[in-house]
């Protein structure tokens, strides 16, 4: 059945998107894990660090006292190894071997490194040639007091922030989830990898880079589906992933043509956001959301299919997890012609580098929809405005720079 | 033992690690799995793409000498779902129904798309409105000709590689290896997590942050210990690791004091690189090859560990699997006064901000080798030359831009 559709803008599209109500879920994982996660609860200090008087060099401990009139002679009456004590006073003239990161004697005020003693043969005592102009030990809480915010709030988590964690023994943290995503695949012309090819039926592209594109984008794709152009088995997939998943995404069904499914469920969802879009390629580009689950209904046309996830979906799982998107919108210089024009803006796939602080853009091949030979070396799509007239050579084009891409 | 060690600057020590020969290894694994690795070999087409002449929109498929005369009424002879095939010759006259993605019938030359047709009630006819100005059918061979490349060598494989590789049916890719790493983290004053903390000991902190790091170099962490300062416990485990893993990552264990285990082991080993570098922190930062292993033995200081790692780890891990090193190198101006002055190099902590083409860096808090506490917050290094007067502000500073860290 051909149904109306009113077309909305990109901008427009991606803002109903953008203004959706989220609310992201948190949760508890161990520390070690939470790499790139970003934290829901700041982390506090749980008491000062360091939490002992350290000694930041390989030397000897001296008490205030015996700090003057260098060089000068002390008797050793021990060593503290790291991660051993010094449980007995140091007295006046005696001096304690001591090494990096180990605990400074309570009563010493300096260590003097190394380099500037000379041990007796015995090791019994030792020569100290001068003093030293900084003592040499980090104070207890110079890091961090009890209490401190260690990590904040909203902050993504990187290997230096598991650092300062883990020193502080905090083996799990609270922290966004990343939103669970299902892809349907659907189209009566896909093949299961491994069967042999056959004229009318294709091998299911979209779906593995859907999932990739998910995966390094942070979501978890945790169902998988690839379905033939049937209604009720399609409808039944989709009502069960909307009740497990935050986010559903399709690709195929969505077309003009007797076997639009995926249309149909837009048109009764509780809000539909849009159901055409005033974009080449992909223009029957979907979205809606049912019983809290937002699905986005993409183009099976494997070029469409890919500028609408990135245009659509990559900004909201990014959302989902408090991190902002990896796209960075700049404005470009169109250093290639391109004379097709539209009625609709067109996304095109393009190359890019910066040269003399600008960023000058270049078609990359092929701008149908249905190709997928230039999906690997695009880095960055611009936005043909939609016009009677070819845009002109050097023009500047709104330029969207893809992740993982430079 | 107090050994002599000849220091040599930060740009030989990363040129001597640049330098070394490396024989990346490959391997076959799933496509599916192969996303940011980079291709060993070739992928190549093994069949024209796409190899059946496909229908770019929902429509009406006619044969060329019925191309005139519009409005025209054909006979509805059947319909070609996606998936399908016609197999009749289609006869003047007459038309079948096709889907967007299906097989076009051999003789057909063009597709009026459905908006340009009025169906008969009971579907045995159709009114074409107007022709085409395009066939709206996809060639075979379009995109590719059998045996042209889908991907080329050296090519880093994102999701839209993984599209057109999928799109063939290769369910394998030829892929360098990530190498396995070892990491060990070295000193009595470790605690395992969960132990309670107690003056003199800490908990590991570096050698998880080692492990994140690694891990978003693209190496695989395949063993982590954490070992006192026994010498003989360390030297097996060294030995044991030199022999099944690329790379070792020792943290600790490499100061100028009496527990200079790693030190030992780096002066009697196959071909010692260095053993001190000029620079702040991480002075004794220690790196040479046994039986083909690249030992790298960084400090266990925090801030020099952390550095050590982005300085001399980085990019050999990623050279391994013939990608580019993550890190940018750029001109910044140091915009915050810093007094300090030093005998060598220090690589500074810092932060950046990209304000009218320049890159403004700012002193992130500490210098402290020991402190860890900048270290989730620090976007990049500046180097501080060695001299005897402080650096004047403003002025221009070597800038490494770090990864995952805007």
């Amino acid at each position: 059945m051909l149904t109306r559709r009113t077309p909305i803008s990109i901008p427009d599209a991606q803002a109903k998107i953008a203004n959706l109500p989220l609310k992201p879920q948190t949760e508890i994982i161990p520390t070690i894990e939470a790499n790139h996660r970003v934290l829901a609860k700041p982390a506090l200090a749980s008491y000062d660090y360091p939490h002992f008087r350290r000694s930041g060099m390989d030397g000897y401990a001296i008490l205030a006292e015996d700090d003057h009139d260098f060089p000068r002679e002390f008797k050793v009456v021990g060593e503290v190894p790291a991660g051993a004590t010094w449980d007995q006073p140091l007295q006046p003239g005696t001096t304690v071997r001591i090494m990096t990161g180990a605990a400074v004697p309570t009563e010493a005020s300096k260590v003097i490194r190394i380099e500037k003693t000379r041990p007796s043969k015995d090791g019994k005592t030792v020569r100290m040639l001068t003093t030293e102009s900084h003592s040499n030990i980090t104070e207890i809480g110079t890091d961090f007091h009890a209490g401190d915010e260690v990590l904040a709030t909203n902050q993504e988590i990187n290997p230096g922030g598991i650092a300062a964690l883990t020193a502080f023994g905090v083996e799990q943290v609270t922290v966004y989830q990343q939103p669970r995503i299902a892809i349907l695949a659907t189209g009566s012309e896909l093949l299961q990898p491994g069967e042999p090819i056959e004229t009318g039926k294709i091998y299911n592209s979209n779906g593995p880079m859907l999932k990739r594109l998910v995966e390094e984008t942070g979501g978890i794709v945790d169902f998988e589906a690839q379905l033939p152009d049937e209604p009720e088995q399609l409808k039944d997939a989709l009502e069960k992933v909307i009740q497990t998943h935050e986010i559903v995404i399709t690709d195929g069904g969505v077309s003009v043509g007797d076997y639009d499914f995926i249309g149909d469920a837009a048109r009764q969802a509780d809000n539909l956001l849009f159901n055409k879009v005033k974009q080449r390629p992909g223009s029957v580009t979907t979205a809606f959301v049912q019983d809290g689950t937002f699905v986005m209904a993409l183009s099976g046309n494997p070029g469409a299919c890919f500028v609408g996830f990135y245009l659509y979906v990559e900004p909201l799982i990014r959302r989902y997890q408090h991190r902002p998107s990896r796209i960075k919108e700049v404005k470009g210089i169109l250093a290639k012609p391109y004379t097709k024009t539209n009625g609709y803006d067109r996304v095109l796939r393009c190359t890019y580098e910066f040269k003399d602080g600008q960023f000058l853009v270049y078609p990359n091949g092929t701008d149908r929809s249905g190709s997928l030979a230039n999906l690997q070396t695009t880095t960055c799509f611009c936005v043909i405005p939609h016009s009677e007239k070819p845009i002109a050579l050097n023009a500047e084009v709104t330029t969207w720079l893809l992740p993982f891409k430079s």
